[in-house]
């Protein structure tokens, strides 16, 4: 079977930076044309401006300067065919408001020193993470078909290969040999193999080979894990790109046969003649673990919010718990040990063990730890013309949560350290996570993280090498309760908030998997309730399908409760205590 | 001319109240029905409902709890045809992305005991701060009508009524007599006027008049204005509901010349005959004048918030400036003034002055003042195995700002009070605001109002009462400048956030409207590197047409910078002093 030599070009995701998006996309054509001696280079969604601009399009002068961008990307173009994902101009279209749109989300075809053609995205995801309708206009020629020398090629972008009857499939009716789909695919648990499924099943309904292309990096609370993958007409996967990596690669894709064209077709180029002489490709490299793959995530995330916006490391305090252990491993990975500045601050009544054990962790990942003594929280504060009750032990804890989040503030600031709150997503969902606690801080890498998954973290990283003290591996195989309230183990918990939150069960549906109806009842009213502490925590990085804040909108005035049947139980309270990991 | 009888309600918009909801609406069926003896009630969009749902509409018991309660308030209707906004299940529709949607938008009409039919919404906003393209379907019946009694009527829901060809012209055109319009419409400033001159517009193009009913009430960082329109087929106002109030009302609405219906009718009632004696309208109250608006709508905003969230009441810190001042006014007047706790917290350094104005403010507004002596804020923290520097001037004060930050909210926790943060939106644009003083809280009510607003807030609360001391009026007529860094008076830096922000313009275009292109620049990229700081910054109402955070979504991680030819200014420092008004 004849072949066209596509290369690949997994590149960063990097919103705004046009500048450097352009010299990252003119290396990878260097390379593609006079290394790869490729036919034509295939690079991500909006590659040229990022992925995520949200608002940023309607500041006309950014898309001025994307326009600039792709007309200097054009200028170096040679013989390669490049597919090049940005922003352009469309003329004013309205749709589904009373609002004009001009921008599309567009791939265009650079050649031989131009712009020889530009598709516009078809599909505007507008659910989850995604809000494309609110700024972008919808391209409306679904079945557009480009000759690249003997080839005729079809050219969708992200969303329009998940429809079943949608531009891939008009393409291929109208005589596409090939599929080149640039995508901005964020990760979330399981998406690489759904990605890798629809796309042979793509593949296979139209009997063409498809050449799926993905970011990598950080953007905020998304990470982009690459992951390219080209499959041929049958389905077979031919390549696999690093996941959580940058990856340039190239691969002789044997396209299908020829037939007649029934689109519309733009020249991109004369050459090149098909290859006969084909280079086979290896063994695809096996994907990534569930496990690992969220690690990577996390890191790479955490690792990019803290360049991108110029802090020079990350602080956070080492609680003695899990949580606050696997944060300063993900983070000594993300910015580097000596980036890493952990803060023990332990009261006078802490066991001096712990502050022995948090010692060792600082020491096996090679992170600078200090320790500060928090004796009297309470004493710079004079309240005049009040008597001061004897404190409560909760009371007294809150305000050492309190002195510890000042501290670390106070400690990192004149270094520009970005302070990590450390709370995980089961405690975040039902508001047992304190914001003057361990959702304190700038970024909470283990928010969209279940405890159970924590655990496995930490099960993960001590693989490669044993990094966490006994102490907490021990607690590992131990039915984890928490201590102020009554809930059910963590896998319990996680099962429930992973219905209702991650697959939007009803209290029905989770009671007949196998949950007691009291306590579905209760986890569900507690969960409706910490939408207000919600809406106060920091960003982190998505890892489940349905992470809190973007994904799931919810109102925090909100007088419906999924649970609103059972009068049994009070009223919640979202400033409850803290849980024992801090 | 003959005329229909219609009624308006102007109810409280209740996110998810679908029990409050139905009583509030019950009631006011009632009271058409039985006390005004109208042919119609209109009701806002979304009514049942209440209106900024997000997802919780994908909760299919929250769907299902709505159309009981729909078929509740079905069973409770008599003669009178019933116009209420709520949401219902339709078919499954694909549109824009690969997603199925099947709830829209409705307008069921109710008679007789039944659910007569169903208006869905054909335009879903998807801009600003709307949402509805994501989890809505949208109507396909633009020229729907409904025959109650003699009159052929048209339903229109809100964005339906701001296209220039959209529902309300093919209804008009199908033979429609009158428009009957439901709305979910938030404040900002000049909205009231604009929503006016589109109703007119609408009127005069279609020779028909026009019912606009709009929602009141606060719905976490929007307010609701209410502000209903009634405006006959001239385009002529002929009654305007109470802004920032519940109301009810009726107008005997002269209706349009009969034209033989063209588009599908629905009978909803044989009756009414339309009346040939018509009650008169008076005089339509005059619209509240721009800065009141505002004043209310903050007001309305916050106490809702108060209320809907559980809180008791709220506490701020009175630092001596004006954005405290106003805010304590606005606080005593949104949740009355024994619920509002005011700090002043001054350090040794302090004037006397400063807290005896504080007391006379406090006296003034009736709400309670506490003095707490900041004397020795960084007393309780021992850094172990660290040389202590002497501490400068700035570092003193943030650990002040923490120490104060900590105080509220230990002194607040166990009554349950909302903590005020005071920052206001000039200073929160370029990053002069503090996340540990005047943004630390869990609402900002001057988050959205310009430093020049806020003095205008306050000249306007003291025309209806002088509450504030001698000190802060005399600086009004002050050329006001920040201490820490070289800015231009408030009213220019208002202007160019103003242009920028909300218009959306360019560098040149504010250079062209007269400012000098070092200064735009200079502030351009402090807007733009403040994202970081506003991305944990609390809630606010919105009070202009374009607030920061649902209206104008920016990424954090963000390498573009309007002025990035600028060299001669070094990197941005989002963490900077704050300001003297704290």
């Amino acid at each position: 079977m004849p072949a066209l030599r596509v290369a690949v070009a997994q590149v960063p995701n990097r919103v705004g930076d046009l500048r450097g998006n352009t010299e990252r996309i003119a290396s990878a054509m260097e390379w593609a044309e006079h290394e790869a001696a490729a036919d034509v280079l295939v690079l991500p969604e909006l590659a040229l401006t990022g992925y995520g601009l949200g608002d940023l399009v309607l500041h006309r002068e950014f898309v001025d300067d994307a326009t600039a961008a792709l007309d200097e990307l054009a200028r170096r173009s040679g013989r390669l065919t490049t597919v090049v994902g940005t922003v352009t101009r469309v003329p004013p279209r309205r749709s589904w408001d009373t609002r004009d749109r001009d921008v599309a989300i567009s791939a265009a075809l650079l050649c031989g020193g131009e712009v020889r053609g530009t598709y516009h995205k078809v599909l505007l995801p507008t659910y989850d993470l995604f809000d494309e309708a609110r700024n972008f206009a919808a391209g409306t020629v679904g079945d557009q078909l480009w000759r690249i020398g003997d080839v005729i090629a079809g050219v969708a972008i992200c969303e329009d290969l998940w429809s079943a009857d949608g531009p891939p499939e008009a393409q291929s009716a109208a005589g596409a040999r090939i599929l080149l789909v640039p995508n901005a695919s964020p990760f979330h648990r399981g998406k690489a193999a759904g990605r890798l499924a629809n796309t042979r099943a793509v593949a296979r309904r139209n009997g063409v080979p498809v050449v799926y292309v993905n970011f990598v990096g950080g953007q905020d609370e998304l990470a982009f894990d690459g992951g390219s993958i080209v499959v041929d007409a049958d389905g077979r996967l031919l390549h696999r790109g690093r996941e959580f990596a940058e990856d340039r690669f190239w691969v002789d894709v044997p396209v299908a046969p020829p037939r007649p064209p029934q689109g519309p077709i733009t020249n991109v180029h004369t050459r090149p003649v098909l290859r006969e002489e084909v280079v086979a490709c290896g063994t695809p490299r096996e994907p990534l673990s569930d496990v690992a793959a969220v690690w990577h995530a996390i890191v790479t995330a955490l690792g990019d919010y803290v360049r991108r916006n110029g802090f020079e490391g990350v602080a956070l305090g080492l609680s003695g718990g899990i949580d606050s252990a696997v944060t300063a491993a993900l983070a000594a990975e993300a910015v580097g040990a000596d980036h890493v500045l952990a803060l023990a601050m332990p009261a006078p009544e802490t066991a001096e063990e712990e502050t022995i054990e948090g010692k060792r962790l600082a020491e096996n990942l090679g992170i600078v730890l200090q320790v500060v003594h928090v004796d009297a929280p309470s004493s710079g504060l004079v309240l005049s013309g009040e008597e001061t009750a004897p404190e409560s032990r909760y009371e007294r804890e809150r305000r050492y949560a309190r002195a510890r989040a000042a501290l670390l503030g106070d400690i990192v600031e004149e270094r520009r350290y970005l302070v990590l709150a450390t709370g995980n997503k089961s405690e975040i969902s039902i508001g047992e996570a304190s914001l003057f606690g361990d959702l304190a801080g700038g970024y909470a890498p283990l928010k969209d993280c279940p405890k159970t998954l924590v655990y496995d973290l930490a099960r993960f990283r001590n693989e490669r090498g044993a990094v966490f003290p006994r102490r907490l591996l021990d607690r590992l195989t131990s039915t984890q309760r928490f201590a102020p309230t009554e809930l059910p183990s963590y896998a319990t918990l996680d099962d429930i908030v992973q219905r209702y939150v991650e697959y939007g069960q009803g209290l029905a549906d989770i009671v007949a998997a196998g949950h007691s109806v009291e306590l579905v009842e209760g986890l569900l009213r507690r969960i409706d309730d910490a939408e207000l502490v919600r809406r106060y925590a920091p960003p982190g990085v998505k890892v489940t399908s349905r992470a809190f804040s973007q994904d799931r909108r919810m109102p925090i005035s909100n007088e419906w409760r999924a649970h609103r049947g059972v009068s049994s139980l009070q009223a919640g309270d979202p400033e409850l205590p803290s849980s024992p990991e801090g």
